[in-house]
């Protein structure tokens, strides 16, 4: 490995899309946050922002899909990967399929409000024509501690 | 019914859908329209648009929540309708709960692609919060036969 592709081996998506988590958490947004990854390059990363900008779809994983097909100038995000701290809901789990993203990196389940091991299980209906590959459980500690930190607060009154 | 109050008794939300989706289909678009109502005003009426934005989260549905809910300063769409030509896919679906929409009227069915009476039936999972009042099969033969034209014709050779 020579002099210059350093860049590329220390790529930690996952790292990129917890700061966009701290950062959303920051901003009283629930804190999750993702990115997407095209050839070692982040092409798009982003944290909740549904309160700040007044737009109840605007979950990281929806930031981050509309901004890179914008980048790329393409509603197929083929050959990207999707990183998120949290379990994608049942609209981002549609969205990654017909987005087409190649792969899916995500921190904590999501009992609740997932749609990939929970809820619908979205990716294992017969009607969804693209199904990424899934790995779950990518810092999920760090992931859920943030989630569980925010909540906390709100309920000390914090928010 | 005195004069002035006419507007509001000829607000036809369907045909102005209908309209939208006709607007797309023109465009190269799945010919599906949208419009959110409130208070007997249209807040904001679109077609699909997935293809001319490079956005695949583009569809009626979500164009026309985001843009209400940018008009109304307000991730809630609290007492707002929406009209759509075609039964919601879970993406939509699940932003119509997240907006707190309080009804959806849509046109035909989608087995394929519906996650409302078909697929994933949406707001019946223990998981879905907020669920609208629904009401299907609103000038379902006009949105089908939109919807039978644009394939026909792509199957044709036309686009």
């Amino acid at each position: 490995m020579g002099p210059g592709s350093g860049d590329l081996v220390r790529l930690d998506p996952m790292a990129i899309a917890l700061d966009e988590a701290r950062s959303a958490g920051r901003s009283g947004e629930v804190p999750v946050g993702a990115c997407v990854v095209h050839a070692g390059q982040v092409l798009a990363r982003a944290g909740n922002a549904m309160r700040s900008t007044h737009d109840p779809t605007a979950h990281a994983e929806m930031r981050v899909i509309r901004e890179a097909a914008a980048r790329l100038g393409n509603e197929r995000l083929n050959g990207c990967d999707l990183y998120v701290t949290l379990e994608p809901c049942a609209m981002c789990a549609a969205a990654i399929s017909f987005a087409r993203l190649r792969r899916v990196y995500y921190g904590a389940a999501d009992p609740k409000g997932g749609a990939v091991e929970s809820g619908p299980r979205y990716f294992n209906l017969p009607t969804c024509h693209h199904v990424p590959e899934i790995y779950g459980g990518i810092r999920a500690t760090d992931a859920a501690e943030l989630l569980r930190g925010f909540f906390g607060q709100r309920r000390a009154g914090g928010t």
